[in-house]
């Protein structure tokens, strides 16, 4: 017996009419197509779109059961249905949550009260990786970006230069050590831990302990390790690593930028919630995101899509993505375990503009694949350079108006031919700066960058995300890939401390690195 | 008449011949093959291999006219012939350069020896984009992870919360602007230098243009706009931006990690150009890099390429990269401006590991695609923690085999029976927990992160990227895509301050924008 989550994709007839309706559409740019929610703009202008388009979504959705989904998703029901729990990081962000989880965000907030009346902690030191880690830089970076009162560092690699860095020149009797672990087994995050416990011993810390605070859904593993039951802050087995910045992860946001961020995080968040849950189809952002993405990736063949964050605060916004992204859609099988039979989650990748202009967009406009673009701005800027803000949005709407509109070979020769080059060069030249053109791109707009504007974004990637999982069929809500390589690592230490496993389980270079490893 | 610098590339036997050799072979797990360059270690044992493919590399590269077109490079001919130049950045690293060069190697070397004698500066400000920034971010995390005595900030981005927070809480008497632009007319370099300009005069710095100094291969453009003729480095017209690291751009990270910094990343990659002219095809690092890549890209049909770079150090080293390669390589046209009918140069991507483990090393296991993965690695270590770097080196070592060994079906179901699954569950399981496998990747161990070996690194991928550009056909050293966005922007900018600019030469949605964000 088979589960039959879901019917495979490609043997839908409404899947069958959606590839139809795209293949016989095309980017109107004399179409303006905008979805205004929560205070953000999603301009969508630059996607393909007919009637026809718009009523295979809605047979697609019905097909995929989207309603009931997205009451389970977000009234608490088995959404991850593989692993036999909830993915309710939506109750999070409620404005009357659970009893349990109100009372664990009145105690982040009131340590945050306690901790700023005191003018404690002049540094911190964030100790969590991946779920645990992005959230917290994101939030800080884009309300502290130009320095906070207290120093924030983050550790999350397991390699040392990290924790070295992460201490180097702090005073241990003024740091908090912050712990984000869901499990309280992460690797990096317990040794980076231990070497914090080590450097507020060796400085004397009369109770190192005490300097030292717990994120974690096993809070009795965390009290087993040493942390005092004040200092340890609870979310719960239903809340995905990757949804982790609404939950108590966030409190080092609360020290640096204030908490005052991590409640508008979560209103903004729980708007898009309401939206998503509430607004129909055709008007319905996160819904529509995801499915201008599924058409550029499944039947359009892009192989990735870029984010170009037109905000110098938000270079975290890119790693955030990345991870929700990657990890929930990098899958190819489906809910029954069947192969997915159209491709599914694309490399995202990305870079701040303009930076990105002159790193990589270069390819963009001349490369072979190119990408989708999902342009991010701020209509109004929190510093007092008119000009500079001017010139940002120039560049954010002149990149994505050249990825659609292209240069012919002519217009190129032409303006060759008017900038004085002689013939034969202007026809040669011209060859190099024609541009093939026709990049479809999603803008989201947002007034200003507002802890409520990010919370709104954040959630409507998630729900996007959804989505795409929903109609692909997959589980967006595990991850199972990254566990062997975590296995064969504690083979490989093992056989790098002491010389005793048993060389014949790898391949020659593994074993040949392990033998150069080694140590003497 | 045209110019015939190349046949096309799929018309060439040689390349017939390739292609042949590589969808015959396979990736020999029993197979070491390692070449050791200037240090370093590639392994490529993780890439297909045959005779035959030996073989027909040598063919196509004498097909492509390899030893020409790397005498001229090296040695200053016309190796960029679309903008009628040199690409002489390897003259930069040579132990005895032109004297020109010697000359501003030497006022380099001079002008940090002065600021450091006198401790001037405590704070140093580098304003700079693409070119004129990665390189000096690479450097200077690389070598100052943990401080330095002068903190050192980076403004690129025309965003002006990048000039308020690379400006923030420093003493402006005691801050040096870096101003590094090639043309010294780079919009947001100017821009940048602009604010700090007012900042300094603000703060009644008694003459402030003492403290700035400007690098540019325009002395003239930056005399004028002001900075003392002492304060001026410079460099030439046959430098490209991407490749500016090895002139006077680098003079930040000499007053920041140490002039030696600067001179070891010299040798080193003098090191590589030495072995790139001199090694045979085999043993050629940097030409078996760059025709594994090849095969995965045009052959094999990966879109993407990820950099896992296992050293907190060198987070820079991607963005580095993605400049270096998909500025160099994203071209969709050969050099006679023929259109190139197969792939060119790929995404490029990444993150550090163990980080990128946790953020979507998930995709690369299990999603639709995967991607060829760059492992670079340091076998030892600058810092104390022992068990960490074992980590760190077993993780790398296991991702990397993970990615190529998979894990089948039948095998994820006997550890599922083992681990007290029922039958039913263990078969659903085991279709999620699969894991394809066959995915290339290369392996690069530094001994160590010295600047002799970064330096020989940073080589082995330019002289990688022009083995590619040679034999696809293109020229990596122009990037004629960047050019319409920047018109465009101009045009856009007048728009927004002004409203005089025809709305009707946009389309609808940028129309709608300018009219949004225009300043009332």
């Amino acid at each position: 017996m088979t589960t039959h989550y879901s019917t495979p994709l490609h043997q839908l007839p409404e899947w069958l009419a959606y590839t139809d309706a795209i293949h016989t559409s095309c980017i109107n740019t004399n179409h303006l197509r905008l979805l205004k929610v929560a205070g953000l703009t999603l301009d969508l202008s630059a996607q393909r779109y007919s009637p026809e388009i718009e009523k295979a979504i809605e047979q697609l959705l019905t097909a995929r059961q989207l309603t009931t989904h997205r009451e389970l998703l977000l009234n608490g029901g088995i959404a991850n249905p593989i692993e036999n729990r909830p993915a309710w990081h939506t109750m999070l962000r409620q404005p009357r949550p659970l009893p349990e989880v109100a009372e664990e965000r009145n105690r982040v907030l009131e340590f945050v009260r306690r901790t700023d009346s005191n003018r404690r902690w002049r540094n911190i030191v964030h100790i969590g990786i991946g779920g645990s880690d992005w959230g917290v830089r994101l939030a800080t970076a884009a309300f502290g970006y130009a320095g906070t009162w207290r120093n924030i560092r983050y550790v999350a690699n397991i390699d040392g230069h990290a924790i070295e860095a992460g201490l180097a020149g702090l005073d241990p009797h003024d740091t908090l050590i912050v712990v984000a672990t869901k499990s309280f087994t992460t690797a990096e995050t317990l040794a980076n831990a231990e070497r914090a416990l080590e450097w507020l011993k060796a400085a004397k810390v009369p109770n190192p302990y005490n300097n030292i605070i717990a994120i974690t859904a096993k809070p009795d593993v965390a009290l087993a390790w040493g942390v005092p039951k004040h200092n340890i802050f609870k979310f719960w087995s239903w809340v995905g690593g990757r949804f982790s910045l609404w939950s108590a992860v966030g409190v080092a946001a609360g020290l640096t930028v204030g908490s005052n961020v991590l409640a508008g995080l979560q209103s903004g968040a729980h708007a898009m919630d309401q939206h998503f849950l509430n607004a129909p189809i055709a008007e319905n952002a996160p819904i529509q995101l995801a499915m201008a993405d599924i058409a550029n990736r499944s039947i359009l063949g892009y192989g990735s899509r870029n984010l170009a964050v037109y905000d110098s605060r938000l270079a975290n916004l890119i790693p955030y993505l990345q991870q929700l992204e990657m990890e929930s859609l990098g899958k190819s099988v489906d809910l029954d375990g069947n192969p997915i039979e159209v491709p599914t989650g694309s490399v995202v990748w990305g870079m701040p503009g303009t930076d990105a202009q002159h790193t990589f967009f270069q390819w963009l406009h001349q490369g072979t694949d190119g990408a989708p673009v999902d342009f991010i701005v701020c209509q109004k800027a929190d510093h007092r350079y008119t000009d500079h803000h001017r010139q940002l949005l120039a560049h954010c709407l002149a990149q994505r108006e050249a990825l659609l509109n292209g240069k012919t070979e002519e217009e190129a020769y032409q303006e060759n031919l008017n900038a004085g080059m002689e013939e034969e060069r202007a026809r040669l030249i011209a060859k190099h700066r024609k541009l093939a053109g026709g990049k479809p791109s999603n803008l989201i707009v947002l007034p200003q960058l507002t802890p409520f504007a990010l919370g709104a974004l954040l959630a409507l990637y998630e729900h996007k995300v959804f989505v795409e999982g929903l109609v692909w069929g997959l589980n967006p809500f595990d991850q199972w890939g990254v566990e062997l390589g975590k296995v064969l690592a504690k083979d490989i230490e093992k056989a790098l401390a002491s010389g005793q496993t048993d060389l014949q389980t790898h391949n020659s270079s593994t074993s040949y690195w392990i033998e150069q490893f080694r140590e003497e």
